[in-house]
């Protein structure tokens, strides 16, 4: 990223970067000019609220997941009282490690998965044990076969979450089913008993809502008699604005009042004037306006990098085309490697083309080698012709080394 | 807090909120109105930024420290470079307490000192040593004779840190003199040697531009020699708008560095929205103007409740006038306590007043038993009116106890 932002005439698709167009500038100008306009009104927006979060933020948001979730199962109840504001899900992410894990202890994580999570866990001296997903998300017969291992080598009792980033994942695109998630908690709850305390889902939405095509899925929230044993970490970053950075997380007891008692140590709670205005954004309507534009603006994204890809890249090169998100995952054949010390990496970077090395998504786990032979692709924050341009650079540099 | 905000004819002096009816609605509203008139402005401010933080804001933030510290010292230099941007400076203690200190580890505190960093130490496993205060802050015997005493017990190793709320304390409204920090960094310098390692000194300047009498004291960063032992925190939240909840570090590499990594963890980088604000604030000079009406604002509200105290307190109670900050210091006759559970707290709560128990702010400290006849006084969020009527409950209360 620092490489990218020193070098102007490189094109980067690896930022996470949200589209840099249509962010709601007139938007966030309405509703700030509104909530500023009094100094009834604004006051309190520029004054300390609660560690928690704004009250009216948190029924708005939890008005929004129920929505979401179809206002079925378990999902359905108020969960206002059990949401906490946070700065993006991010720091959501952060504390549920903090607040869940010890060091030494073991986070189950998908198989490739996001990897600042993999940064959060390594810093605070977590292990990460990897498991296999499939085209519908985590591959659950080998979730059982790790816990399985787990449970042979008398590691059970360390392992305390499985983190999924169940929408659109980061980096592969894929959305995990709701059966999957049922299913999951499932195993989970039966490796309990051995273990002796309860492991966690952390499910991780960043995502949800930048879907361009088919059916949003249900979170684990909806999964019957499933929501004490979920953590469900949103956001309005993505799907709103990047630069105003809130985020939310939904939490069971007693993980609640521990995370509460972190953000309390954290910074005792987000900004009130980010709270107070995606709350506005909620209520007025204007949220869920800029979402459908969005919708609109990520599929023809999408295309145009669909498009490019076809016409670009080598065809023993797969993909899969996403349903949401930001990202493309690509795959190389055998002989390609894409790690930062590779030809093509380095044959990209001369070619001024910037992408996230597959590798960097891979956690350290000992019972499998870690793969070097994928791409992330982000559409996100690249221009249409920069999306075009990045992808047949790309595609050169790939037949170049052929 | 929780008590006071659900009770609303409750007075409470408890709060460390600042004063709500000076909060810079205007100046936020033309800022942000500003920031967001075009489109060109207004996405650079809803786009993520970089994990330090924005570089106009961290320019802005040297030249302004460097001002107050007048331009000389080490602290002259450009120190943007080693500058992050937290949420308010509490992430910054969070993260400093990350970044240097192990579980079992030694952090040295005033005593009394700000209860959130006791509440950070203690979930973070570290134990916390009490160092005695004199009226210009620091007693530095006390200091060395702590240090000392450490040493011959072989606990020096433990020792990473010394913690200093340097300006206005919370809770004693105490400043400490330039030369007390020139001398416990002298002195840390010293035990660094038997310790086998670097400590630091944690410089708090939450409340520095919150002065409203005398002169400004230089900072840590200006002791010459001193600054690659320091560990700068500051904060726009209370001079400005604590609903904006912008802070930041200046840091000594490797600490620089490893504070880096954890934001980055954390929530890679400060809403980018409330950095442009605050730039734009410093730059267009109404961040000054305000810091000036706040301190015009603030000494009449400490004269309000000196009076009320001189009107109302039984004489044998002692409290200090504050130059600066949000606090009185109450010290009350050795025959009453203070505590949650004490007589005093309760028939105060039943008048319907609020304070903070002195004994929140003592460490756990084996070396002294725990004061508990003081009591921490804000004049920062209540009205005039609220002043005068807590502080008139509160007397009454004391009087009653007699």
């Amino acid at each position: 990223m620092q490489l990218a932002l020193s070098q102007p005439r490189l094109i980067s698709l690896a930022a996470g970067f949200t589209d840099n167009e249509s962010l709601p500038v007139e938007d966030v100008r309405a509703l700030l000019g509104g909530l500023l306009r009094t100094r009834k009104s604004g006051r309190p927006a520029l004054q300390y609220g609660s560690t928690q979060g704004d009250p009216m933020l948190r029924q708005w948001t939890a008005r929004h997941v129920r929505r979401l979730d179809g206002g079925t199962g378990a999902g359905a109840a108020d969960c206002s009282d059990r949401m906490i504001v946070t700065n993006g899900s991010q720091q959501m992410l952060y504390m549920a490690a903090e607040a869940l894990c010890d060091t030494g202890d073991i986070v189950l994580v998908e198989d490739p998965t996001y990897f600042v999570f993999l940064g959060i866990l390594q810093s605070r001296g977590l292990r990460a044990r990897a498991v296999r997903m499939g085209v519908d998300g985590l591959d659950l017969a080998h979730l059982e076969k790790v816990l399985e291992s787990l449970r042979k080598r008398g590691e059970l009792r360390r392992v305390k979450m499985l983190y999924l980033v169940s929408y659109f994942q980061n980096p592969t695109g894929v959305t995990t089913s709701f059966e999957k998630k049922s299913g999951a908690l499932k195993l989970l709850r039966k490796y309990e008993e051995i273990a002796g305390h309860r492991i966690y889902l952390l499910e991780d939405a960043a995502y949800r809502e930048l879907r361009f095509r088919g059916r949003d899925v249900k979170s684990a929230l909806a999964v019957g008699g499933g929501t004490d044993r979920v953590i469900y970490a949103g956001t309005y970053s993505k799907p709103f604005a990047t630069g105003a950075r809130v985020g939310f997380g939904i939490l069971p007891e007693p993980v609640f009042t521990a995370v509460l008692r972190i953000k309390g140590n954290h910074d005792f709670g987000t900004s009130n004037l980010l709270q107070q205005l995606l709350a506005r954004a909620l209520a007025s309507g204007r949220y869920e306006r800029h979402v459908g534009r969005l919708g609109r603006r990520y599929v023809r994204k999408a295309l145009i990098m669909s498009q490019a890809l076809k016409g670009n890249f080598p065809p023993d090169i797969e993909w899969q085309e996403p349903e949401g998100g930001l990202y493309f995952w690509a795959k190389l054949p055998r002989d390609i490697r894409s790690g930062t010390k590779s030809k093509l990496f380095k044959a990209a970077l001369a070619n001024r083309v910037l992408y996230v090395p597959g590798g960097l998504c891979y956690a350290d786990d000992p019972a499998r080698q870690k793969p070097d032979r994928e791409m992330r692709l982000s559409f996100g924050s690249g221009t249409e012709e920069d999306i075009r341009e990045g992808i047949k650079r790309l595609g050169r540099t790939l037949r170049s080394l052929r």
